[in-house]
């Protein structure tokens, strides 16, 4: 075994060169996850330049029957870049954008491009990659890619898969797949991307994707609603999608004892509503034009008030405001953090069964909201 | 090979009962496509009433090594349905809409139905089940799925698989996949529904599917719009989705010589234009609100006409007219069909290299476009 280990870094040094490999204590920053959870030493942490250098660790892995793990930007909640006694490939030195095609609104990118620095790239030209969540500064779009993640905007833009036009693999035996199209159309042979796409690297190294991109909204209206009866959330929601055109970019639920515990979390927040309610919802519409959000806004709850089904709403008339209804979604992850223990995993309900699933989650035991 | 024969009609009658199986000349409305193109003689047709059944079908076929083809509507293009010296199974009875879910906007429905027979039946609800293309009247969604078809409002709602969000399919061996979830966001496990989705039948036979619903458009906008240079069509596009929120659901590239085609094929059809263009673009915008939709359609064209990228244009002031401009885009076929031999095929290009690739198209010899 010791020979093979020696031989193993003898040939990753030949791939790599002795600078991009790290073990013992030097892979600390890839050995732990920062929720604490998952941890293990790999027997290499090696960072490749290329697709060649990807390709030439697989097949040398292969050869010693030794795992492989590639590692994005480490954010994941579920230890899928858990490692231990693997050779864990790191993407972060593969972090060019090859070339963004505004007109055809592509972006070709290196799997280690950082999620929100693409974004930044792209905003010059008044366009956006829109997905986004809490560790959008650190997640990589291969990492993302292989989690399909979701994130704030999804109701808006879909996962990453509906984002996703091409990619570039490493298969793991060293063969290259290449699936680098900017087609919106493609219907040669079987749908080998979205086999990938979410496989959380089982089947490849990502190397490289073509990413849509879109007109990057300036304008936005927000709302907190609050509703008696959660059931009536889904046909609000379409109220709001069919008043403007689809523009809705967040629908988010907070339930009572949410809205409960945050008072109790930062006693000096504003406290938007007189009383608690059952449900209450974050609205955010956005749109590239300049349009009357607020007044649309305004129309749909003044309707929706007239006949019953919500309770009370403030529409943010600030940036200031807007911001801390913001506050108000994104202490979910410092509320849920105070529990213990933590299960943190996503949870997806059909629309019309989202009422009925909250209402039996007493049923299941303790469990946050 | 006889007694084989013998034994597996013999087992298709205990499956489905003799009324359900076809031979010989009783296969013809099966056994060739209506192109004239394809044509072979099955071993049988037989028609399943469910699930069970096509899954014992299924089964008997291994056991004698038979080829078992899925046959829908019979109208795809490239003989996908072909199935000389196969079991070709028809999923035409399992044609139950099983269930639409309003407030979700997702169908439930059995591979038989047919697809322009979906979008009337939600029509009742406001909402429309959006593929639509010459023989939707005629495809079925098992068929539809399978090829991952696109049709006339591709451009807004995406293929079938941006429309489809569970399946339940019968793999080769009998066994049953059951990806019957409504979830808009499922990352469990590898995405088998779009390996599936577009596989032509080859992993499996579709029996049900959860489809996807929106809102159905009540406004429209149309116009023809006349280019000097195709390579403005793109951001012309853009234009047009950024100022409607994204309302274009036909953007339709016509050449001079098919235009010239048209007027020659139809010399009674009104011309839209004194002169021929290089390009002619059919527009149509589509809402659900009272938009101002002609309006916007106007200062769009206006102000590209003003930057010298419209040479001239004209937006539809009726119904009539609006037929007009379609049957201009809809003589595609006729026109095609008068050519000998017809190749016909589906080419995608990415948005922002279509002039150029049309431009290429006379070096490769006679190709119409
Ligand atoms: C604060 C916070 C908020 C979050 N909010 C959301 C949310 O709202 N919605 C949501 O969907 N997710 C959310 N997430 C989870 C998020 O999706 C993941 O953290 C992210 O996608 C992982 O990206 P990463 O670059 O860090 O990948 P890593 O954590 O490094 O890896 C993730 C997985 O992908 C694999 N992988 C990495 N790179 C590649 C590659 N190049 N090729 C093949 N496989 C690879 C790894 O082996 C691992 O299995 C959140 C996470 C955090 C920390
Ligand atoms: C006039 C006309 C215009 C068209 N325009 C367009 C267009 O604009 N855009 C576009 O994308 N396409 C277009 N098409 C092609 C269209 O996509 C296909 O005709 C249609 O999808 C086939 O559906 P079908 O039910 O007739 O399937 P069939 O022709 O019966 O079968 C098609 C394929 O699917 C398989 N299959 C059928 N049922 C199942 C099942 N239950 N499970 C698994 N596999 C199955 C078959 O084996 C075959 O490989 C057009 C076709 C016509 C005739």
């Amino acid at each position: 075994m010791d020979d093979s280990i020696q031989a193993i870094h003898t040939g990753l040094q030949a791939i790599v060169g002795s600078d991009q490999i790290f073990t013992g204590t030097a892979t600390d920053r890839w050995s732990r996850d920062w929720t604490g959870q998952f941890e293990g030493m790999p027997l290499a942490v090696v960072r490749p330049g290329t697709c060649e250098e990807v390709a030439a660790i697989l097949r040398l892995a292969g050869q010693y029957n030794v795992p492989v793990v590639p590692i994005a930007g480490n954010t994941g909640l579920n230890g899928g870049a858990y490692g231990a006694g693997s050779i864990l490939v790191s993407i972060e030195r593969m972090n060019r954008i090859r070339e963004i095609r505004s007109d055809a609104r592509v972006a070709v990118v290196e799997a280690g491009v950082i999620v929100a620095a693409l974004d930044s790239a792209v905003g010059q030209y008044g366009l956006t990659f829109p997905l986004t969540f809490g560790a959008a500064g650190s997640a990589m779009i291969g990492g993302v890619l292989s989690t399909n993640a979701g994130g704030a905007n999804v109701l808006r833009y879909g996962n990453v898969r509906d984002l996703c036009l091409g990619l570039e693999v490493v298969l793991p035996d060293g063969r290259v797949l290449d699936l680098m199209t900017a087609l919106k159309k493609d219907n040669s042979g079987f749908d080998l991307r979205d086999l990938i796409i979410g496989a959380e690297g089982q089947l490849g190294i990502i190397i490289a994707a073509i990413l849509k991109l879109h007109p990057r909204p300036v304008f936005h209206a927000t709302a907190l609603v609050a509703l008696e009866d959660l059931r009536e959330a889904p046909a609000l929601l379409n109220a709001f999608q069919d008043a403007s055109g689809n523009a809705v970019t967040a629908y988010e639920f907070m339930s009572r004892s949410y809205v409960a515990g945050y008072e109790k979390l930062v006693p000096t927040a504003r406290r938007f509503f007189e009383n608690f309610y059952p449900a209450v919802l974050l609205v955010e519409l956005a749109t590239v034009r300049n349009e009357e959000l607020g007044e649309l806004l305004e129309t749909v709850l003044g309707d929706a008030m007239e006949r019953g089904v919500v309770a009370d709403a403030v529409i943010a008339q600030s940036d200031m405001q807007r911001q801390e209804m913001w506050s108000l979604r994104e202490a979910a992850a410092e509320l849920a953090f105070r529990k213990h223990p933590v299960i943190d995993t996503d949870i997806a309900v059909p629309v019309d069964c989202v009422a009925e699933y909250l209402e039996r989650i007493p049923e299941l035991g303790p469990v946050s909201t």
